[in-house]
């Protein structure tokens, strides 16, 4: 791993560079602070690699970086076991210039409790965390500090830094890199009401780089709906079944045009470049009143994709090469 | 109109000649004897042209001839609107030598009781017809002749040729030209029990010929589905409704390997070189274990197809177009 | 076996008589002249039980006996694994005075050659038999007798009886039993083209008598589409799918009315006392133009209905209970 | 509207009584402090109506005074139409003790920027309010407060009490009503990005009140599915399309198990008592793992749902009424 810088600097390089493939990637901005779960999805996903790190303040601020030339590359939640999908990352990828998901990184979510020396369990009177960690820890909380109050900030790893400063709680909800980041006591270890909770991540960049096909691969699209059409879901998903390519997340996200007015972000098994995923998008595309494409990637997971029988890329050869017979 | 052959005598040059516009067909074979609602149908299609006509026995003996070069087309009965799909077409065109529709034509079906000279409605005491012909006037021979025995034959027209010799009845029911030809009285007319009967006839060569799309165009095939799926059909179905493929007749055979074994027989609105009918075909290649094509051609009745939005050709090309642009 | 009528004379006990239990069955009519597959289906059904056979001329005579009363059962053809639905049947039952379907009986076919003794094969010029059984033996025919003409006959048994009196023909296509009961000669045995024909028959009854379940048991039924849906055949078999029916049998008939106007003949699985069956039937009640119920009985091949998990009785009586909890 | 009090004090009568319909309810919790939009809502619902109110800290805690029976009805944040489902709100309703929700109110969404007296707007460095409030003033403070810091707090109207105490932020986003109740000075009116936003609420009870239908209902459900099969959402889909039931609001929520492992939360058009939806009810209850009941109520802008044809209480009882025919 490379540096860690706190702050963003762009560099007139990179500005004006255009990564073609994920390795001549080099600057890359996170959900910051150091610490944070989304900052070891970094780290994990970098291995060897030597990559500039660039923390943000929000979600919206990386992918901000992102579009403004400012990284190449960037990390963001998108989904979490527990609390579902990450709203701030669906929607700033839905609107806005396009960007393109390349990879993906799951990261088990283990949280501790964390104070500066001296502080006993027994005296916290107050927590900060984010809230979607508040909310993991929920169960333990109303048994070990049920009078505690709640403060919320802006990451996890912010709580921990806060502290070090002039918090108005006495305790913060963290992952255990961002204590040991700042020096503070470990009060409870694993405290997560989940044990086997875990984070996506996705590393996401301008339009550009397309992994190759890897036979694990998965596909994220945000579908809009025309509203003159009744059952529009079922229809949707009728798109995909007809071909065989099965989902592996559906949220609906309100397009913010009127109350009920909702689009659908998705991911599936498969690659832009099976045939039956390309042929799911046109469908979806001329049924659709939009579809934004968000990438195609290696799974974190490395399951590889059990394509049914009659939809395999092959099926798809030999029944263009039978249409076109017929048609000569 | 041309000649009026009763016999079929296959000129060598018809043998080897491949015709490849429907102008270019010159005999035609059709299901006899003469004064059939099939030469009817083959009289109303040929309009202007000078064509060669012969007569074949039954609907096997007509599609033979064609698939020995005897004759470059064959008109045949294929749907009726009393009694549905004529199942020895349907049987005779999904199997054997591939042949493909290119036209259709409808006549209307008016049916006459008619005897020889002197004979009294009053003295029939037997009446000789086709049994589909018979199915159609029930009615009126259970109100005006309800003594009399019916005596199957292998056409109506033949029904009225029989009068003219040894026949076994003393009566027929018929097209009234087919009396005219005998020379035969008629007892009674348009005794049909439904006014409005109509059959629809299929004019068929041997592959080669694919009519331009007219916007108007119809297409037959025959789906064979693979044993190992469960609702079979509905998942057929939905492969025709996810492209916006509307259907007009299904039939469903038996495949005569074990009872409950079927295949489907289906026409649906659009050509062969429709977008939506070309993506659906290659979609139903996939998941059937078989799928004969039995031609695209423009509609007896000349109602347009009204494709819905995102189904029409210039939907699927910019669906592809964008596709093509995500994997440039 | 009891009595074996050729005339069909009603008493007056049967006539006001209204069995209600298959038992309480005595006279019953059939396709007949004797020797047809349809008195062996009869045979075969009856067993043990003393009945009283009433052969008749055709299906309608047969369905026409038993609403008049003059018969309190009938055994039709009703599928055939070569040819399909029997369309005469299905329309007979489809219109008229409501019948119910009691039981099932698979009857394998097995066709002879036969003529008055002395004739040899190669004397034969001209073929009498039904015409579904001539599609049968066609194979046969244009290997063995290629230049034989084919004469239609009401029955196979019927061809047979005719070789006794004045018939235009010279042999007969029939049932072994049907040559052995006029006392012709076999001239070739087992001349069908496909060996495993087998063709089903149903025993009919005036409304009245509904079968005990079995678990074994199939339902007939007739749908009648309403014209102003589109796609209709598909949401009619979303019906079945929904609550995890499984067809057997799907035949498209004409209603007569127009080109193109279908209703559908269809067996499924399962009795009118299944829970899944009463909420199917409710279901297409709703969205049909007309539904027409034509009998639950058991399955002639004692196949148990697999019922996937959440579409048995007890699975619908668990969501009833909890229906109603929520409701209190 | 009666007494605000700021503390929850359960009474021992409260604790003991089960209101039986809504106008038997007096004590309702919400999310407060005074002057959010949840106070609003329940403000437009109680009308006339002599209610004591009992602000939480959050919304489970909200649920919670509910649950403990402290409080006999809660109205809670449920859906937002910027900011999608209120996750805690569906995930408190959708595990723990039952719950339903038996009315609803729209508030339209309208937010201040607002200050201790003497701030000018140029001054703000930091600006404290709700995340889903910061989410939908985010285009407006780019423009015009681009340097400013972001402060989470727990609702927006605690935003604005925290400017009366010892805040680490200047100015608060809030509702107007609850700047005027700290006496705040607004720098900035309707500051929201969208113009029409607008939060629905939900009234909650504990299970013993089902308001009647009125014709213009909703019913609110959360479903499991079964692990094992494939194509999930599709068949629970068409469980209510079969039914013609239409949905207006479909979330998704991880069941918090394995990423991944998704459950649904719906609204849909009609009442308990509906025929139609009672049958799609017991239709999911059997292909689920379990469906969550969370009630049925008038929609608050009052659209009376268009039944189609086939899916009204009547055709129910007619289609029941011919089964039962059918089955005597």
């Amino acid at each position: 791993m490379g540096r860690d810088d706190e702050t963003v600097e762009p560099t007139a390089t990179l500005r004006h560079m255009t990564p073609r493939t994920p390795d001549e990637l080099s600057r890359i901005a996170y959900l910051g602070p150091r610490g944070t779960f989304c900052q070891m999805a970094l780290i994990a996903w970098a291995g060897d690699r030597s990559l500039e790190q660039a923390p943000q303040a929000s979600v919206p601020a990386v992918l901000g970086a992102l579009r403004a030339g400012e990284a190449d590359a960037a990390m963001v939640p998108i989904e979490n076991s527990v609390e579902g999908g990450v709203s701030a990352t669906l929607d700033a990828l839905a609107s806005g210039d396009p960007l393109v998901i390349i990879g993906e990184v799951l990261v088990p979510i283990t949280f501790v409790l964390c104070a500066r020396g001296g502080m006993p369990l027994s005296s916290v009177r107050a927590v900060g965390t984010h809230s979607h960690a508040w909310a993991q820890v929920r169960g333990w909380m109303a048994e070990h500090l049920p009078e505690a109050a709640y403060v919320p900030t802006l990451s996890t790893a912010g709580a921990a830094e806060g502290l070090g400063g002039d918090a108005v709680y006495d305790a913060a909800v963290c992952a255990p890199v961002a204590a040991a980041n700042v020096g503070l006591t470990v009060l409870a270890h694993d405290i997560g009401d989940m044990k086997t909770a875990v984070t996506r991540f996705a590393l996401v960049t301008r339009p550009g780089i397309l992994p190759e096909p890897t036979g694990a691969d998965k596909t994220t699209v945000v579908l809009y709906q025309k509203t003159d059409r009744a059952g529009g879901l079922l229809d949707l998903l009728e798109q995909f079944a007809v071909r065989g390519v099965n989902l592996t997340r559906l949220e609906s996200r309100p397009t913010g045009e009127a109350m009920g007015s909702y689009c659908f972000s998705i991911d599936f098994e498969g690659h832009l470049r099976d045939a039956r995923v390309g042929e799911t998008l046109m469908g979806l595309k001329r049924v659709c009143a939009d579809v934004r494409y968000l990438g195609s990637y290696p799974r974190a997971d490395g399951v590889v994709t059990d394509a049914r029988e009659g939809t395999r890329d092959l099926d798809f050869a030999d029944a263009n090469a039978w249409l076109e017979g017929l048609r000569a």
